[in-house]
């Protein structure tokens, strides 16, 4: 109801008609809207973040394994989004921050940082702008799909184009990252 | 008044009142209030885009014109976005197409793909994407500046994070575009 009406639109009463229950018990639990949004974000964004977050427990062994993991990374990242698109469109409209996102991004910096210190990522990265860089990539893949389908016709959805956008993001992100002495091909 | 309140909130009645005119003048000119928000979005963005899409008109003459004017097409935008923050949140927030942005893009693509053709850029670079990527990034660090704010400290209008950004990300997009041959340096 969030994603499609936004947080102002979506009225708790009408929640509460559609989840069969009353306005007393999300006050209850979750005492008002914004705390049951907050509620609904927290716990689906660490469902969506668990697949991905666990590419990134261990330390990276060379640049063709940091190539693999980064592919298999922006992929599973990628589909964990497009299939719950519905948060991903609350939480850039809401501009919010789930712990689960924080704790991803932290994760992804620390990753790069262990890669950079094994000098299979160039020692003058800002490692900070890169996984900036991928999350919005992403997250605005998946929150734009109509506007980008109305504007040059190609949808995320569409394997093809799909496989074309994860291999050259991907691409383009691990030449930008790779040592000067590894063109990363 | 649609940056402030979404386009659902902000009324035509109010943006009357505002701006001191009657709702036969909006429907006189614009039709209704989504043609009223086409026409904002179509005449400021034309404005926000015209000294960045001077960048991109003339080919570029080396590599070192190439990165000079990439830094300079960033930092520009940039600068453009932030001034008109309120643009870019409606633009973004109710997922518009305006024709500058699009003309904008299509330009920075051609200009990329001249510079491919002379071999300073990689031949096997899907220009589309980089020329989403560097949109993606920039849209969003001014889009997201109270969550930024929030979850970093860092903010764009900082005058050293600014800098850092725009050398950081310039620096990152740049090595991922560049032919093997050369290591963007």
């Amino acid at each position: 109801m969030f994603a499609e009406k936004g947080y102002e639109g979506g009225s708790t009463r009408e929640i509460c008609t559609r989840a069969e229950t009353s306005i007393n018990m999300v006050h209850h639990y979750f005492g008002n809207k914004a705390g049951l949004l907050e509620a609904i974000v927290e716990r689906y964004s660490d469902e969506v973040l668990v697949l991905p977050l666990k590419l990134l427990s261990a330390p990276v062994r060379s640049a063709e394994d940091l190539r693999a993991r980064v592919e298999l990374l922006v992929e599973t990242t990628l589909d964990a989004c497009l299939e719950h698109r519905d948060l991903v469109v609350v939480v850039m409209r809401e501009a919010m921050s789930p712990s689960a996102l924080a704790d991803y991004i932290t994760c992804f910096g620390a990753f790069l940082e262990a890669a950079q210190d094994q000098g299979f990522v160039r020692s003058d990265l800002a490692v900070d702008m890169v996984t900036g860089a991928i999350m919005d990539r992403i997250l605005n893949q998946v929150l734009y799909i109509p506007s980008i389908r109305g504007t040059s016709g190609a949808d995320i959805h569409d394997p093809d184009y799909r496989h074309r956008w994860c291999v050259s993001n991907v691409d383009l992100f691990l030449r930008g990252i790779a040592p000067p002495t590894d063109p990363a091909r």
